[in-house]
């Protein structure tokens, strides 16, 4: 019997120990004082797992979809290294999170305290991010340096890195929160920030690291799963905002805090696409202000216009085309719809 | 006749206009807005140049003691890919430097304002740090992707980006400027730091990288220059310490702050591994403190131990010990001892 979805998570937590055992013994081989050692080792773990591990276990997904292969079937030797490409994602996403923390000011993330605020961290949690990173490099040359496509990995993470930093960058300079300003809003640019900021290692990423583990590498099919991966993720987003928005806390579990924090989201970007100049008005007077009545005033004003009708429809034309493009995909090579199916099939659901 | 200092220092200098451009174009086709082609471009030029360049410029000088020739003499294509590895310490310098200033809360850097401290820049400094990381992977593929040696050079920056990310995690948890306690520093420890945070990045990446470059690439001969660098890189280091707390402004350029801030410095090492109990409780009371009189009083304890006389000691053997080590370089695979003699005449002079 295929091991259900607890069983699966649980296994892909286990390999985390080990990895962190690595690491700790890269550093007692450079005879690093055990503080830091201790230190690194409790960053590693305040940051790293506890989160849904979506990223990480779609690369373990989509090997065993494109090998035909149960979990369960595959060799010990094999997942181990399929399990830590998942996990140097999830660090990578553990240096984005610890950094992009500090540079919004956040209080808590999977409800606990920001790395950052743990006491006696602080600013060191800069150079705590960047060894979350450096542990991805560490672990991929230990475990991928004899293999071929080794430097494909190096590159595909170094290429990824950079686009989510350059999202990032466009994210920070377009959502200032002390001066607020819609007219920097485009729709356009909500959409370049959530493919490169998001999209690419959340949904490209994964997809592209089980490819190259099983030897489907060809351009022409990376181009086929980035061009649905990255409309796909953007989907996603779009749907996120959505729900920070108009979905309940229950559904999203937690409280929706865009209006508030001035945030370029999909919501108010298409408000400002048909507001009156009174409506306008109302957003430049009341977006991004800390109050509670502030934000209710823009809420009841995108209920009035009717956002929640254009997402259903958003949705509706968005998925048909991603159906639509998966339908073509070319399998010659290797490479198979269900691993793009199954990542639309788990998006889409999450709204009904 | 060859090019002089100042002439091959604007030769590499000008090679960086060309990099900036390079790096803007990446964006132009990644169809990123103009004002993040901006942003990008005023953090790659207030942060990249502007120092002494000695890093990226012992890439170049390096590389031309292993081939032979003289600068001028060099191919044009090849200058630009050697100046551009240069070019890459000066990033991962710059990344380094813009992280570290947070980290440390410094307020000039190189005769102006920190990036972080330039106005609308704040936190969005540690995103421009990462990005300026990424310039190197970026530049790197484009040039060297189509090289056998491009997956050592890649190897090569995680392993002393990850040392040098060690050193200053240990730095960070080792001086604590609000909880002054000098028992955590130790000489032990002074070592691991500067050889961690400085050595490896300053000295051992910019010959290693020429070696790779060169063809000299036999583990051997990577471990004969580093048994070299290594040592010498923390040589350097402890001069910079002692020239921090003996040195005239003039001499070094700056005013050393290194007692005010707590530094785990060589001197202070040096004065507790042999200060009675007084002389301890007068830097219990004093080291680490703001104020000048606090800073005088130990200064004069430094002199009145003779600390002095002891670093005139250290350096006498370690130049010694470096002087026989480098004559008994192995050359027969192409490594010349001219290489690490030319980096031993740079240190030594510094305080002559």
């Amino acid at each position: 019997m295929p091991l259900d979805k607890a069983a699966t998570k649980q296994k892909f937590v286990d390999e985390f120990s080990v990895l962190v055992e690595e690491l700790r013994e890269i550093l007692v081989q450079y005879k690093m004082p055990q503080e830091a050692i201790d230190w690194y080792t409790r960053s590693l773990n305040y940051n790293t797992p506890g989160g849904k591990l979506n990223r990480g276990l779609s690369v373990v997904d989509t090997y065993c979809i494109l090998k035909g292969v149960d979990l369960e079937t595959i060799p010990a030797d094999e997942y181990k290294k399929v399990a830590l490409l998942g996990w140097c994602i999830e660090l990578l996403q553990a240096f984005f999170l610890v950094s992009d923390d500090m540079m919004d000011a956040s209080k808590t993330r999977r409800d606990q305290p920001c790395w950052y605020l743990v006491p006696g961290v602080d600013n060191i949690a800069i150079n705590d991010s960047f060894m979350l990173e450096g542990a991805i490099y560490v672990l991929l040359k230990k475990h991928f340096r004899q293999d071929s496509y080794y430097v494909d990995l190096l590159d595909l993470f170094h290429e990824v890195t950079f686009q989510t930093e350059l999202g990032q960058l466009l994210d920070l300079i377009t959502s200032d929160e002390e001066h607020v300003d819609l007219d920097k809003y485009t729709l356009e640019k909500h959409s370049f920030i959530v493919r490169f900021k998001t999209a690419y290692y959340s949904f490209y990423l994964p997809v592209a690291l089980a490819m190259f583990m099983v030897g489907i590498n060809d351009d022409a099919d990376l181009d086929q799963v980035r061009d649905v991966l990255i409309p796909l993720g953007e989907y996603f987003q779009v749907q996120d905002d959505f729900l920070d928005c108009f979905g309940t806390p229950e559904q999203i579990g937690k409280i929706g805090t865009d209006i508030k924090d001035n945030k370029c989201s999909w919501v108010v970007n298409q408000a400002l696409l048909k507001a009156t100049p009174e409506q306008r008005q109302l957003l430049d007077t009341n977006y991004g202000q800390k109050s509670d009545e502030c934000e209710q005033k823009c809420k009841d004003l995108f209920v009035s216009m009717g956002i929640e009708q254009i997402y259903t429809e958003y949705e509706e034309k968005i998925v048909g085309e991603l159906k639509a493009k998966i339908e073509k995909i070319d399998e010659s090579r290797g490479l198979k719809k269900d691993v793009l199916t199954s990542f639309l099939g788990k998006v889409y659901k999450r709204s009904k």
